[in-house]
């Protein structure tokens, strides 16, 4: 399955690279790519630079289309080009994963209306915001909705990637990935440790 | 404190980004850069691709040197000029950390050598040849001996930089970070639920 990650200014390190370290060690299964709206160097905060494709080579949709979180999701919530790519992505892809405030500018699209979905809990409040008719759970460390995985913060991206690995290739195959990357995986869904109701 | 990263083709992608995360969020007190033998693009199997400064620029140390690890060490274990440069830095460095196999290339500069160790427990039996004096520890999360820190396989570089940031901030501090990136932090470093002896 092609994996296409967006890739935006101050996107949050761990929400990409969380993901890319579980799916990009199964060669067999799972081919990685990076984009960006305009393609190009992408960077972080953190001193992270990454080269990206343009994000209209893959308006068809791919398989798994990946949004991570992080401070840069503030702006490009105002982005309504961006926006109109990563809905017709996401209409037209296999699976759609967000990480942390990645389900904003998923929900900013109108595509997880009437769904289930989950977010960052220190951004709770502005989130929900981009999405009144999306049923939020707020203590989730992920949730599935059809199609769309959404993942509370940072480290809960790896954990909502094993869970889906498990749906794609059983409980076994995803517990042996955790243990090679030495990651005890949160395997209950709904269990949320940094959640205060 | 400046933080110099090695980068080498085929490094792992959570050895260097979980510890980026990390570090990268306290812009007050850590700042990032990363470094290869060339300089320029480095790239791994997980289609990862960074932009890296020469290597030479910090021959005369840094801050925090530190090491990841990834199917990469197996050829660079031989790069006899990187394990020369390796060697210079860390001698001049305040602080060495390293992640998975990365701890194979520091303890082949010998400057291990009566030092406690860690490494991956699944390229263990390879990474002890590379420094038949060091005291290996077979099952640690991390270990620190003076200024060296090295951790586990892969998710094990955060609980080891998180156990830096103890030894530098304090406890409290180095949990209110894992809280903020909703990482549950194995505390005991001695601890590795991984490790079958």
């Amino acid at each position: 399955m092609k994996v296409g990650i967006l890739l935006f200014d101050d996107f949050e390190t761990l929400d990409v690279f969380g993901p890319v370290e579980i799916l990009g060690r199964l060669k067999d299964y799972y081919q990685i790519s990076f984009y960006s709206q305009f393609g190009g160097m992408v960077s972080n905060s953190h001193g992270v630079s990454i080269d990206t494709q343009k994000l209209d080579s893959i308006l068809a949709g791919t398989d798994i289309f990946l949004i991570p979180g992080g401070m840069g999701t503030r702006k490009e919530i105002h982005n309504l080009e961006l926006l109109d790519n990563i809905k017709q992505i996401c209409k037209l892809s296999k699976f759609v994963l967000t990480v942390c405030t990645g389900s904003a500018l998923l929900a900013k699209t109108g595509l997880l209306d009437n769904r289930i979905a989950t977010s960052n809990k220190r951004a709770y409040d502005w989130v929900i915001t981009n999405g009144e008719k999306v049923k939020w759970v707020k203590c989730a460390r992920w949730t599935v909705d059809g199609r769309f995985y959404t993942s509370s913060g940072v480290s809960a991206g790896m954990d909502m990637t094993l869970g889906f690995l498990q749906d794609m290739h059983g409980l076994e195959f995803a517990r042996k990935v955790a243990f090679q990357v030495e990651y005890t995986w949160k395997e209950d869904k709904s269990k949320d440790d940094f959640c205060n109701q």
